[in-house]
């Protein structure tokens, strides 16, 4: 019950010889920078800098892993203090949310969260008891004490983290303000936005109305015609080139991509924006403009990256009550070897084109996604993502994809996350489980250990910053 | 070709530092009274208490495990001593049947029925001898004789396993004698049975209308009417949960679950009595009363148990010659992700209500099932099942779940055995395995010892005893 | 960058007890002769016996495991000098092909392309220099030695390699000159051609008509009927049986099998011939003839072999440019359980026929074909294939297979290869996994080590002579 000690070489395979290979790659690696180049940190907290308010605000409120582990335990939403849809909190005490999360710490033993939280508390915090109902008050005030304490101010945190570039995800109708103030201000870290189009490219998305009426206002395009709408697009594409955007971001139901003639895709369009819509005529669209999107990264070199597979809001429940995005997202069965055929076909061989792809379907690691990846020149298979985005995760993502795809055409870590505070702890699981695969090859002699060192520097941060352009 | 020696570190993870950290793990919980929750045994063997005929008929004939095995091997059935569908056997005698199992032994390595049965012969009977062709009389021999003694007799055993509840699988339709008896006579073991409605609700069951119309006669229910047939469904869980019990079991095809209107669900009912039916109607009969089913569970607080994905009866020529159940079953493909979703929408977050959930798909553990039970606070997933209760199906399960459920969403561990006298080797298998999983979790430092103790004991006795509430 | 040094112990598990175990194991069967029942190796390289004639022709261009993974870094096909479909080399510079792969070694890392080469420069070349851009000269020099030496043609290969048996693919309309000059010569090497009707039998072939006019040609049967056809198959399976063939092999996008009554085939047959087609015909008739050819194997004992789920030339412009099997074919996801259904259950009892299936879809291994084989006598699993043929890929197969199937239902190693050079190389990785496998068991105390010795001398060599009757 004592405190937490966070062993110098935790997650580290157990098996001696392989763990003293695996901390050698590892303490070269351990301080590198981080290149961060897909995540949901709010450019806002770094254009403010303002202190973060409390431990409840700072570590539950936001983190949806964290909310369905505490709701599967029969926590409601509502005693966890989150905004319902009209932006009423029932639980105001943060004191008391902060208890929840202690009181139910067991139930996050063996999971990613418990390893990000502990490591961030010790490592960014200082904050070594562990959490439990009875130190729930003492950690919270050792935390509250922490924040209100300048160099735990998010640009203090900016530096000692060594972030090397931060990219946010934005929506195409963002207007980038605080990337804006940032750069004006010419404060030193380099802060990037992301192309997120999916309110304007997903007509099932419940805001696609409106953000087609905002995207033309923005860009003075007519976005009721299908080539002002494309225009419109590549404007939005250029500000956010222009802001030191280099990559776009897709979160889709399905992989699916189709290659339309002009003409029917203006006839699609129209249906869409005009109605009657046919069956399928949204999953058409999205197919469809993935290819456009991927024509325009041909044209400005803006990294293409894929999120498929997963069931949004598969409660509907909360939807209802407290909005998308807080945990009740279910991975289904995703396609990839037929839906991205059409997208590989036109531009997969193209040079200048980059598509990095997600899944959350593991069995597609081996199956589909490491054979395209080991073939396509402008295919790299991202990292482990969101619920793999875990030690046994890792492991399996190196196991079923190296053999086929080698390391080359895997994109480096990707740290996904809101939590800014967690962002080293995340890059460090990381970095400690790709060492431990190389360990394990140089152990079992598949590779020398100098080969070993380079391949290790590469995917902490090489891969990164060659993939994204950064 | 010597004894069988058990080893008292068997299955544990072969690296010193992790086995020993895994042997202070089991020796802790090896001793733990068995909580039985789901399985096969026959309650009229406790009822009866009387001596297990021979060593064929106890391990051999009654085993699908076993027979599948040795049919793979080109061993008919008649000669393994099957009773074929008119009740004759072909072969009566039980030593020429114990030869054959023991001819092929070598077939067996590496699968858990070697695994159960060296160490039910071992543990249970106290007989080391190696199976051989050579062997095999001798130890049909030994086994006769300890069969012949009392303290091998069922209720010896029960009391000598330690089993704190056994619960047995029963149709809807079964008046439960042998409980009635066993309470009856105030024998100091607990056994309860577990209400199996599969037969009358689903209507591709062979005796489906054979069934409604028993089901019509016990209960005194218009089982033709709609409104009759719930009524009826209803008494007959009442009558289960006066006996005891406290879960229902349903096997079927899928995970299908579908909410239909009151005045829907009575014409369809009447299109699967009265035809003609309608493609489909069977799957959405079974997906309607899923949900009636739930419902009822809500009221009357049987915990629900889902094990869906077999293609019964794979074999034609096997289910004419010898009848169900005898190893032609072969898993497929299963949804959960949208197959679930009308349930758990309407009582997933319901907290009076359980649902455990099984799989024989493994590609599902990490994209549909941990997702699901980690947010929905009324589902639980259910053990490694039929297949995968085996040590690398074990280890495998709790790699894929763990990180994204944790450990408090799982059901704890299910015998699901007809073999009464494995029941102590099988959940024997599971403790070892997960303390092998959680000793892991501390040699690479995610989980301090403590913690580890605390858990192991809850996945050995605590969650099957709170989640089933037993 | 110094000399590979490839260590005695490689592939074995690096904890030191399992490690001892496995090297125990494998040292009693790393001598034993090859048995090759399936590969691609020319047969008129035997026949011809010539010198291979450089580096880049013996290593580069005929591997498409090379391409793919060249191709996904950007190197073109042409560059690389594979002939183009009119059989025109842009490079024919073999020195500088050479380069090319040792420029992009690194890609290479993890991979068994990287192992496979490195095992075949260092253990049949006796070349140890580690490939870079620095070192591609000498070793190009050193091999372009080696291969003029007498002791490096393809029948002084052949003898040390200590092949018992080469089985090569075929067409059906082969006429297996080289395997008839083998023959007639009296050359001490057995090989054999096994029969691959795929262009006869699956009516999306490119090349269908053309090898039916061909069949009727070679046969003198009618080919435009459908009793002439099954007669011309049947006499060129004698043929090849003649020629000491003792399997047939069949490449199918799936494992669709049909039972059509005669009447109904003859009219799919004509449709299919004649046309016009109707939507799914060509899959019908693939699914009906490897009926008919299941049939035909009971009648010649022929074993048959199914490799389904391979979605090929993924890439058309690779396809128009440079032809089939260059590397973009991909798995697709593969079902078994209803798909064999048909043919397990007419001839999956039969004492005298044989199945060997395999996948290229790991989602299969523990949920439909561990089943379906461990219980149909008829059935073997086929060993890890394709891009599973490597070190973890055959780790994942023994773990989701042996716990239902054994390993008495799986068919031991095939090498699958086209690279006659690197033969043994790819049985001694099988040899050193599967001995690593049973190691464990052995630590874990699941085997004794008498059992594991035979064991591994099964998969290393009985389970291939036996299962392929060789």
């Amino acid at each position: 019950m004592g405190d937490v000690t966070l062993d110098d070489d935790r997650l580290l395979p157990a098996e001696p010889t392989v763990r003293a290979l695996a901390r050698e790659l590892y303490h070269q690696v351990r301080e590198l920078p981080l290149i961060c180049p897909h995540g949901h940190v709010d450019p806002g907290l770094l254009a403010r800098d303002e202190p973060f308010p409390d431990p409840a605000e700072l570590l539950v409120i936001p983190d949806h892993y964290v909310h369905r582990m505490l709701h599967s335990a029969g926590v409601s939403h509502a005693d966890l203090g989150l905004p319902d849809v009209d932006g009423v909190r029932r639980e105001t005490d943060s004191r008391r949310i902060w208890r929840i999360l202690c009181e139910h710490w067991h139930r996050f033993r063996g999971t990613p969260s418990r390893l990000w939280l502990e490591a961030e508390l010790a490592e960014v915090f200082g904050v070594t008891t562990r959490l439990s109902a009875v130190t729930a008050d003492d950690v919270y005030d050792e935390l509250q004490d922490r924040l209100a304490q300048p160099e735990f101010r998010p640009r203090a945190l900016f530096a000692r983290f060594n972030i090397e570039v931060l990219a946010t995800t934005d929506e195409a109708t963002d207007q980038l303000t605080a990337h804006r103030a940032l750069q004006e201000e010419r404060w030193d870290g380099r802060v990037i936005p992301t192309f997120r189009p999916d309110q304007v490219l997903d007509p099932d998305q419940p805001r696609f109305r409106e953000s087609l009426t905002r995207l033309a206002e923005i860009t003075g395009e007519d976005t009721a015609s299908y080539p002002g709408y494309l225009a419109a697009l590549r404007q939005r594409r250029d500000y956010f080139r222009q802001l030191g955007a280099t990559a776009t971001d897709h979160g889709h139901p399905s992989a699916y991509t189709a290659e339309l003639a002009t003409s029917d895709a203006e006839k699609l369009f129209r249906r869409i924006v005009e109605g009657p819509t046919e069956p399928g005529d949204a999953e058409l669209f999205r197919g469809h403009m993935l290819m456009q999107m991927a024509a325009m990264s041909v044209d400005d070199g803006l990294v293409m990256q894929l999120h498929p597979g997963s069931v949004r809001n598969h409660d509907p429940a909360l939807l209802a009550g407290y909005g998308p995005d807080k945990g009740a997202d279910i991975p289904g069965p995703t396609n990839y070897v037929t839906d991205l055929k059409p997208l590989l076909n036109r531009f997969g061989n193209h040079p200048g084109f980059t598509v990095v792809v997600f899944t959350l379907d593991e069995s597609t690691y081996s199956r589909e996604l490491a054979p395209l990846a080991g073939y396509y020149p402008a295919m790299q298979l991202g990292p482990a993502w969101w619920f793999y985005d875990s030690p046994h995760g890792m492991r399996r993502y190196r196991e079923l994809v190296t053999e086929t795809a080698g390391f080359y055409n895997t994109a480096g870590f990707n740290d996904d996350t809101r939590a800014f505070p967690s962002i080293p702890v995340r890059h460090d699981v990381a970095r400690r489980i790709d060492c431990g695969y190389l360990a394990r090859l140089v152990a079992e002699h598949q590779l020398s250990l100098d080969e070993a060192h380079q391949t290790a520097h590469d995917l902490a941060y090489g891969r990164a910053k060659e993939v994204y352009k950064l």
